[in-house]
């Protein structure tokens, strides 16, 4: 667990998520933890009804709840933060807590940096990066070891790049953006003509922007545009291993499990949720809103309707759950029909 | 979009393609662009009827396409080359506009390349990159930054190993392949023998081939063979995540979409085309001309013939079509089992 | 192929498998092979009945085999040895002849050690590793190229961890683990709560525990438990690109094949074997045994009992076999149906 900066008193971080303290607003925080395992001088929260009972046995020095929980409870911990949403306060309570890393402003002597590229004073740059002809990096920003950057890439400010992060040439990256380990945005797409005896590139020749404060997880794959651009919008968070295909247009504040493959030119609207493992075809349209299950396929060209969506091909999760139960009474029905066979047939014999 | 090397005449790119040429063959061509977005000095194409619409409003300086459209269009764009296959023309004319990046010969100061490895004096090796003993690279090859070769590899001419490729020991490149970042050919396969307490190795000591003009997308692997070789047949293209089991044999001119698992000692046979997040058990092996469409899943052993396959376990196109319609009709059928029961039950009272 | 250390006769190695030599026990094997590509001072194996007749025609020096074919086949070969489970007797024996590669100590002067990280004396560091502050790597532990290791991270003795590999900080790995190229130990789970505008990181402070003798196949990745540890049970092996959430409790000697995804908070017990390209939803729990096929869905929350289990949703296999059985008899269905409806009608008609 990284070392908290200071502890912060409950009175401190209360204010912070304008919350209401009962209790003792001195006692001292300094991590955040689990109901079960919170000792002293940790915070941990409740939300659910049903953890109420393993909360009254929480250790916590300080207790994150709703009302009900702490007028049914006073007394139980000895401070109790409270708020209506208690799970959101105790992240904006871990990000005082438990803050990313801070590097001071640093360049490894093992980093090959072009010398038109274009740093501001103030970033961190790891051992064995390298940085290509007229890159530019914002203020503040982390470059960890082993990220190589192509020619005339611009990175914004405050980002955070992992190891081994790869950007090609003439992408773009907004301002705080976070790319986990092995991140690789701009690699060619998939797309080939074919001749009379091989294939033949087509050209992917485009670019990539990756919008402010997206967060892509390890191994995820942004693929540069055919022609054109790829684009991932601003808030966007990709789990581990998603594929991004050339010229897909992802919107704000989209959710995407780890897995997940988008072929070409895909676009996904804003706020949508889609599950791990799914499988979407090219030139598919998901409109605002929609949540897509794990593991479901999308068929090529679809125009994918708010609301839940579920299985290969997708349906809307209702149908999906009905049919499934029909499914399942299959052998009940050969038998059935078997049945009337044979009883059909006794009734025609006795006519 | 990366520069071009120089504007070519409308004659010059005609020339490359065998087309032939209406309206102003002088006119200059600097980049290849879609059709909506196109402007001056651009060249876009049209293939289908389809887009004939959208191709008579485009900007561009120069539209590639099929005689039918070009007679119906004289004077639309200030210049045609018309050609039997639009997008293939256009692909190869965008080699000609869009250049792969060369390197000149270079060796960066932080490589570190062991003393009995053989480069071609006109390699480019980009920084941090290791080579091990008695590697081999041939003429014309790019080695981007952060890659590591073991020892005893063998790269041929004129390929392209992207940042943070991994070849293990004793590997074999053709020439004329492309490998994006963070492919990794020669890991070990995944076997094991169980024995009374924990799991042993099952030797993994073969090696992998892959021949020339391959492309391998990002973080693509391929697995050494436990014994004898794994081999990616000439002028086959595979795209990103894609995972290639121990001795697999992938035949030529085979295409591979995203994510898709390929289990140990699979067979493809050459011009296979394979979507993307299809798994694949082992020992199958599928014969030359076969289509498998994305996320379908083919069971061990399987010999999957030409023609077009789909769904889980894999069917012909076809069945699986006339199968999911069937399936649709599944409540309906419940319900006529009903009525036929209740029909039945009224004629046996009425006996 | 490696290259062996020495040639071993057939007696040492009979002697390191407790198996019985017939016919020449001063034989000199310096290889194993495949019983169809094996020649002189080769070793290969036969196990299944089915074999017998491409054994009997395998030109190895030596053939390891159970007893009912040495007795049935002596002389086929120079020599054999004698035991139970051939297969594992041949993968002990190929430990023996082809070892795992051995580095000497030494420290690449390209690697980048923090002052404050405690390296055993007989550690390989391959070329631009970095190593941050009080991370512990034990004897006889191997880094190779461009691996990135945080801070406070610990690694134990006889490891290897192969290029490219990303250790974030406070991970802990035992004794004897194997990581393939690009393993990514300790990034971020995927939790977000969603604010009023946009999405907060859940914390994500958490650890993760690699236990003694695991393998992790190429760019497999296992995330940081938000609270608490994540962890990978003694002599587990997990195979290329498998996804492995923040909170999951992986036990001892499970097998999971490529591109499976699990979700957060997964607890896999001891001994399950799961395939390829299988997702998990969040908070399951796999009982100790329980083997699941390849592509196979579970959703959230499901407790898998032992046995064999298939589909999406998980089914047990027979069901599974059942239902698509029945599938298959959906047209004829149908058909039927119809029929009895036609006849039902004539009846009525006659009634």
């Amino acid at each position: 667990m990284t070392a908290p900066l200071k502890p912060q008193s409950v009175g401190e971080l209360a204010a912070h998520v304008s919350g209401r303290v009962v209790g003792n607003e001195s006692v001292l925080i300094n991590a955040v933890a689990e109901l079960g395992s919170a000792g002293e001088n940790e915070i941990a929260y409740v939300e659910d009804e049903k953890f109420f009972e393993a909360a009254k046995a929480s250790r916590a020095s300080c207790l994150i709840a709703p009302k009900e929980f702490v007028s049914l409870m006073n007394g139980a911990a000895p401070a109790f933060i409270e708020v209506a949403k208690p799970k959101l306060a105790f992240a904006l309570i871990a990000e005082i807590l438990h803050p990313q890393k801070r590097r001071q402003p640093f360049i490894h002597e093992s980093a090959a940096i072009a010398k038109t590229a274009d740093l501001d004073l103030t970033v961190f740059i790891g051992p064995h990066v390298s940085i290509g002809d007229r890159s530019r990096i914002g203020a503040g920003t982390r470059i960890e070891a082993g990220v190589t950057i192509g020619d005339h890439v611009s990175i914004g400010r405050d980002c955070v790049l992992h190891p081994g992060v790869v950007l090609y040439d003439n992408v773009t990256i907004g301002d705080g953006v976070i790319l986990h380990a092995g991140v690789c945005v701009g690699a060619d797409g998939f797309g080939y003509v074919r001749g009379d005896v091989s294939y033949h590139k087509f050209p992917q020749v485009g670019t990539v922007v990756i919008e402010d404060d997206v967060e892509l997880g390890a191994y995820t794959c942004v693929d540069r545009a055919a022609l054109g651009q790829t684009r991932i919008g601003r808030g966007t968070k990709l789990d581990n291993m998603v594929h991004v295909g050339h010229n897909c247009d992802i919107g704000e504040r989209v959710v995407i499990a780890a897995q997940t493959g988008i072929s070409g030119s895909v676009t996904i609207e804003d706020d949508c949720v889609i599950g791990g493992q799914v499988g979407f075809g090219d030139h598919i349209r998901v409109l605002s809103g929609a949540v897509i299950g794990s593991k479901a396929g999308i068929l090529p060209g679809k125009i994918v309707r708010p609301g839940v969506w579920w299985g290969i091909p997708i349906q809307p999760l209702d149908e999906y759950k009905r049919l499934n139960a029909h499914l399942g009474h299959l052998p009940e029905m050969r038998k059935e029909i078997k049945d009337l066979k044979k009883q059909l047939e006794e009734l025609r014999k006795k006519d």
